[in-house]
């Protein structure tokens, strides 16, 4: 990008995203290939979303424990398809403390195996069930191609592990946890996403069932929002995770796990952002209202910012988010860098608005401007950041609305996909056959979704009965 | 220990410190050799000090941010002092992928080198100054001889880091984030320290001074509860950190790191508790009241359940974090429960106290109970958490000033390190002379107090002349 402008979505729409990140200082490449640096206000987005998922977490019982970073190996390979899945992608530490290490130690991809062997010592009798447990960490998976946020060697997340007695109490922890992801993800992040099942190919490594929301971006692309797992006894058998049960009969337990990563901010900035940089919805935005007070001669300046002030404390009684730009700097350089950065509201402020007791109120999503009275600040700029949350969502999902399909022919199948839609179409459930669709299209099946109406039909490529139809896309 | 006792701290000190950790299931060994996994209710104290000192750092100023946890080993080297400080106990990673890597990954011990060579591209002018950065993350350093919090292989801190145009400013920077701590461990956690600075051998590799708090244990050792240094120049020279100043002239920055790790936890346990089990400040305490509902028919229940929510709804108008336990259980193994965790009161509540409306009040610190009734709950919790933080601190004053002497021969010296007491004893100021006090005596300077007045007097060993006296101790 230049100085001043971003590459267009519709020019080069990757170099878009990384110019948005760029313009709003959220990240950058780290020294160490693949893993980047989260800058502070890209942190301060993830410690929104930590702070809003903690409490909410938190509200269905789950406590926060913390484990170790390393995994002998020995554990890592205890559940076969955990292992076949992620052992191509770890790093190991092999020496430490200058020798050679008798057990080479796996850094943590995810914590099933380190916390289940833990978990096993915790469990004895169906009195202790269930166990709750999230963890807030990072993670490593060796990747070959990283993008910011999106993909990333090293990223930040939280990954929750329940155990429970029986498994429909397990496949309703693993439900309500997707739950709580898609009310985050649509009232909190204003992304409207798609709840459903994974196929058994598209599964996480280990699980019984795995449940997903599945994110529209604005190229078309799928971007898997969290996944939730049923994990079913799989571990539990692995790891010897029992319990006895209240006849005195020992079980193994039944368990889930749940995660949400930094990735997720890859998602945001696809789901919302235009040519101008970032737009953050307003409940998650670290900073809602910028007020930018405004001086032509020196002598204005105190008066101004005093009243600049006085704004900034009340929006704050009414539970706003509020900062004033103090800095030195031509106004048009402020505003950019706030447009840039996303922030929903900015509040002009200079020695005529003072005269005549109002502000300009600018919109980011809109760029709408309007006068607003001191008087009603109070009540109209929490109006107007909710009028905000709820035009993004909005316009979030009549873009994706716009960029589904049903299809029914493979023709047809192929140039939507080319088009960078999301194809809901009838699959007869083979493995093969959904290997063979994303062989030819590189779409994959993003999910069954819980949603989807009994229909009859005959698979879009094997032309096999399938009762509904599944949604398709090419993903990130 | 056996089930209902913890080994007394006068029988075996390290084995009762280590039951206190059991007792109050805080933390447990993992299946990693000196990792530790921090089970709920240790995770929770943690989480109460991240919130407190987060939102103290930034008031002042200072923002959150996150960088790799991997270092290139050509990094870490790049400042002579601190790599010879660090290299002999890192963890390094040297395949990935399934693939050995060109240059080895060296897991962060501490961040100062990743981050530097990043600050360096932030930094352009002496606007961008002062950078106020602050991280929480897990850390790695191989250590032979592992300990439940107070020293592990991996463990859980926040290091800031911050850049400033005058070494004047950093240095004040660096005794101002010193004070948040001493301000931290005195009022919140209810430890009293003694801020000072480190002599030459005991600073920070890679520091120009490190500044420290001291704390004393109930065995008489001290505990280093945190450290801030003043870099000066040193790694801004090696990561070529340089900003021009408002007369356009290139120079160095002058830099300053500090940090706080789970160790405090360690310190905690070891400040305040007893042979009962774990004691919390009530300013720290994850849960500072427990209502404890009893009823000896099951009609009783129904009532006494009631109270006791309405009783744990006014005192949350309050502020007080309260929790009632429901669990089904005798009245006296509950009891005994709350006390190994160390929830500063418990409050008794059965059918008698319904009808008296009034509960039984129990001090944890002290042992006390009285009777509060319902009508002054709101005015008297709050004011009793707040009396056993102040009796807490007291206590803890109390004894590190009678375990503290002034000492001025060398056979008084050797005694008094023997018995366990802080040492205040006059000191030449020689490395050799320091190196062989600790050799003979296993003492260390803790540190060069602060307020240490200004006094003529001879070094305990060397007999050479020196100025005011320092602070002998061992340590964790």
């Amino acid at each position: 990008m230049d100085e001043k402008h971003l590459t267009p979505r519709a020019e080069d729409y990757n170099q878009w995203y990384l110019d948005v990140i760029a313009a709003a200082d959220m990240a950058q490449h780290s020294p160490v290939k693949g893993c980047m640096v989260i800058k502070p206000y890209g942190y301060a987005i993830w410690e929104r979303i930590q702070a809003i998922l903690d409490a909410r977490f938190k509200e269905t019982g789950v406590e926060n424990a913390y484990f170790p970073l390393f995994i002998p190996q020995s554990l890592l390979t205890r559940e076969a398809d955990h292992v076949e899945g992620f052992a191509p992608e770890v790093a190991v530490v092999t020496h430490a403390g200058g020798e050679k290490l008798e057990e080479p130690l796996v850094i943590r991809p995810t914590s099933e195996t380190i916390m289940y062997e833990t978990f096993k010592d915790w469990i004895h009798s169906y009195r202790d069930l269930p166990l709750l447990i999230n963890q807030w960490a990072n993670v490593v998976r060796w990747e070959k191609r990283t993008r910011l946020f999106l993909r990333t060697t090293e990223f930040l997340w939280q990954e929750g592990h329940t155990v429970h007695a029986t498994h429909e109490q397990a496949d309703e922890r693993a439900r309500m946890m997707l739950e709580v992801y898609r009310d985050f993800a649509e009232n909190v992040m204003a992304i409207p996403v798609i709840p459903g099942q994974k196929s058994e190919s598209e599964k996480f490594a280990g699980a019984h069932r795995t449940y997903c929301l599945e994110a529209m971006m604005q190229d078309g692309r799928a971007l898997q929002f969290a996944t939730s797992h049923d994990l079913g006894q799989n571990f539990a058998k692995a790891f010897d995770v029992k319990f006895t049960d209240e006849q005195n009969v020992e079980q193994f337990a039944w368990q889930t796990s749940w995660g949400l990563s930094t990735r997720t901010i890859g998602g945001l900035i696809m789901a919302h952002s235009d040519d101008k940089g970032l737009i953050v919805p307003p409940r998650l935005a670290p900073i809602q209202v910028v007020v930018v007070p405004l001086w032509f001669k020196d002598e204005q300046r105190a008066e101004v910012l005093s009243q600049a002030e006085k704004i900034a404390a009340l929006l704050k009684t009414v539970g706003v988010r509020v900062k004033i730009d103090q800095k030195e700097g031509r106004p048009g350089e402020k505003f950019y860098e706030w447009e840039k950065k996303g922030v929903p509201l900015r509040l002009e402020l200079g020695p005529k608005d003072l005269l005549n007791e109002k502000v300009v109120v600018a919109r980011r999503d809109s760029g709408e401007k309007e006068d607003v009275s001191f008087s009603n600040l109070a009540i109209e700029i929490p109006k107007r950041l909710e009028e905000i949350q709820g035009a993004l969502f909005a316009r979030a999902k009549a873009y994706r609305d716009q960029r589904s399909v049903r299809v029914d022919t493979w023709d047809a199948f192929k140039m939507a996909i080319e088009n960078g839609k999301f194809v809901l179409a009838h699959w007869c459930g083979e493995a093969e056959v959904e290997a063979k669709i994303k062989e030819e299209t590189n779409a994959t099946i993003r999910c069954l979704p819980f949603e989807a109406p009994e229909e009859k039909g005959v698979c879009v490529l094997s032309g096999k009965p399938s009762q509904r139809r599944v949604v398709f896309a090419r993903a990130y």
